[in-house]
């Protein structure tokens, strides 16, 4: 990196990810740069360097990576390939690197990264045209997951089967989006849990292990920290850095595990950015996960992964059907003395989209939630 | 405030006070328009909603009144009656407003403002190009305070004087400034103190009272809270919240106050605006100041104004006679695991001008505090 007295940081998309960002980036000082499909996202807002465009327009790339002193990313669906380009071409670190997300971005590969690395995942299978579903079952039993092996998020390019029937419905539906599919064994979970890991190139660090409960599988709440015996606390931290030196990754990374009924632990999957799961540590930690992302992406000392508090909740307001005044909603929210408010500044809202959160720390963990989901009810953004 | 999808909060100036200001508000989806003599101020980088220009250009003012729906300011410099115009000529809320700035920007006038409420103040005089030291003299004892009413801050604006001499120096030379000045008994203070207060319409609420540490005048560190009696702090905070009361204050106000030698407490000064020691409130409060600011600003309830642990310290970073390279910066700073590192994106370092500012939060005073400082001496900024 030169010497010079601003250092910018450019993110690969400009939703909330990269707004939380780009705000903790500003606290240090840094500015921010923001290629984004469409002007004024929720991050683009933040910053005089948004660039609107997209991967495949060499000149708003090229702006961005003029103006860019290390480059970073709020998804892994871009191509490693593209990242490679602003790696090679323009000579721009890329954390994680197009390796890295060469290794996440397709499941498939992904699983078979992990797999050869002996951390433990589902069964999964490759699914193609070919594929019946008397062959999958035969590997994975009667009920699994058929998945988009790429581009899957919040439940889009997921489906549970457990008949035939079931089967070519969701094969014809998710095969519309990308012919790459893969299957997976079902998890007769006990608890979905989640933990972020965040590397540079001296350290490596576990944030707390957290629970995240899902709803028509998108996150709804987190519960920080997850309640668990230490010993399985231990064992997901340990996985999860197996994880994530399986993919050569630095950078902030989510990894979202499943506890079986049995106590056993299988990765579910890695997210190679900031997660909604960690959006608790905002507050509830010593230092916010999308601090430690910047100051991973700058390979600088991380700081205090710890909890200020014995717990946080993290509830996702999602989309409703009705949408009320912003006031009302300030007003309906911020009564509650100790409740922590994040609106997005989407543009519009549609039922289901992430459009904010709320978080309460506190040492009493049935109080705060309890607290936390009456609020969520009544808050229709 | 008409019912719209965002609400936009104008903030009159675009320093660091705004720039955090700022930050908080994006934390709540709201957006921010900045006005600033100067293009790219810290806050103005922030936004695109940046006008150049200051208070007498009508047409800037005018375009910064019609995208904001409230306007708030980050200093009382501002002449009341151009706020006046802001709240007669476009309709807009002033907080705090054009009446109560009026009666805190002359400090003259806000002596005794205070004074008239019964408010205990350093004792203090008009001082006219006829005054002659004797006559302060007799008033004051022998040494005190020659200050300019208006526009003084940092230690910018006083003077210290014990004798003759150095009365026609100060007097001369505050002069230049401006010729509104009065003079202010000296106070052999044990102790400097601040508190914030937050006021809506329907609320009132302090912050703990800290202990401020000046150098060369400009405030160097704050230790939170104040490690002075429990009857103390409460005083402080009744005596706080009657200033705020005399000046009809709404948003957010820093009082600082000396603690005498023999306990009494005096009002030193009031600012309409987050302040300096406030700053520790970031990550030592439940609620930043910041953020209290902007939830006043749109009379929504506050925050907790609650510590999250015992202690906090804040150091102040001052630009020093040399600056280092900023990656040598944050490495030496952030190398700490639990040091809090906010720098304000200032385009250029002067001796003592207020670069940034670390804080540490946590249960042993000692260890936090010497930490601190130890830091901040490695810090070249």
């Amino acid at each position: 990196m030169d010497k010079k007295n601003k250092i910018c940081i450019g993110i690969l998309g400009g939703g909330q990810l990269a707004r939380m960002s780009a705000i903790q980036a500003y606290e240090l000082g840094l500015d921010i740069a923001i290629i984004e499909k469409e002007f004024n996202s929720p991050a683009g807002q933040l910053t005089k360097f948004e660039y609107t465009g997209w991967m495949d327009d060499e000149n708003v790339i090229a702006e961005f990576c003029n103006k860019a002193d290390v480059v970073t990313l709020e998804n892994e669906f871009i191509e490693s390939e593209k990242l490679r380009h602003i790696e090679e071409h323009y000579h721009k670190k890329v954390i994680p690197s197009s390796k890295t997300i060469g290794l996440i971005q397709d499941k498939f590969i992904q699983k078979t990264t992990l797999k050869n690395n002996n951390i433990p995942v589902p069964k999964f299978i490759e699914v193609t045209s070919k594929s019946s579903y008397e062959e999958i079952k035969e590997v994975l039993g009667e009920r699994f997951l058929l998945k988009s092996r790429v581009m899957g998020y919040d439940g889009y390019g997921n489906a549970s089967v457990s008949n035939e029937n079931e089967f070519r419905e969701a094969y014809g539906r998710l095969s519309k989006r990308s012919d790459k599919l893969m299957a997976e064994a079902f998890v007769d979970f006990d608890k979905e849990l989640a933990v972020m890991i965040v590397r540079t190139s001296k350290e490596i660090d576990a944030y707390p292990v957290v629970e995240t409960i899902q709803e028509n599988h998108i996150c709804k709440i987190i519960i920080a920290p997850a309640e668990v015996d230490e010993s399985i606390i231990q064992k997901v931290k340990r996985m999860a850095i197996d994880c994530v030196k399986a993919v050569e990754g630095y950078g902030l990374f989510g990894i979202e595990l499943f506890l079986t009924k049995k106590n056993k632990i299988l990765i579910n999957e890695m997210a190679p950015r900031p997660h909604n799961s960690g959006h608790y540590t905002i507050e509830g930690c010593i230092t916010p996960q999308f601090e430690n992302h910047i100051r991973a992406v700058l390979d600088l000392p991380l700081g205090s992964t710890k909890m200020i508090k014995k717990y946080a909740v993290m509830i996702n307001l999602l989309g409703k059907k009705t949408e009320d005044d912003k006031m009302k909603i300030y007003n309906e929210c911020l009564k509650h003395k100790d409740v922590h408010l994040h609106i997005y500044g989407k543009a519009s809202s549609r039922l289901g989209r992430k459009m904010g959160h709320i978080t309460i720390v506190g040492n009493d963990l049935n109080k705060i939630l309890s607290k936390a989901k009456s609020i969520e009810e009544k808050i229709n953004l």
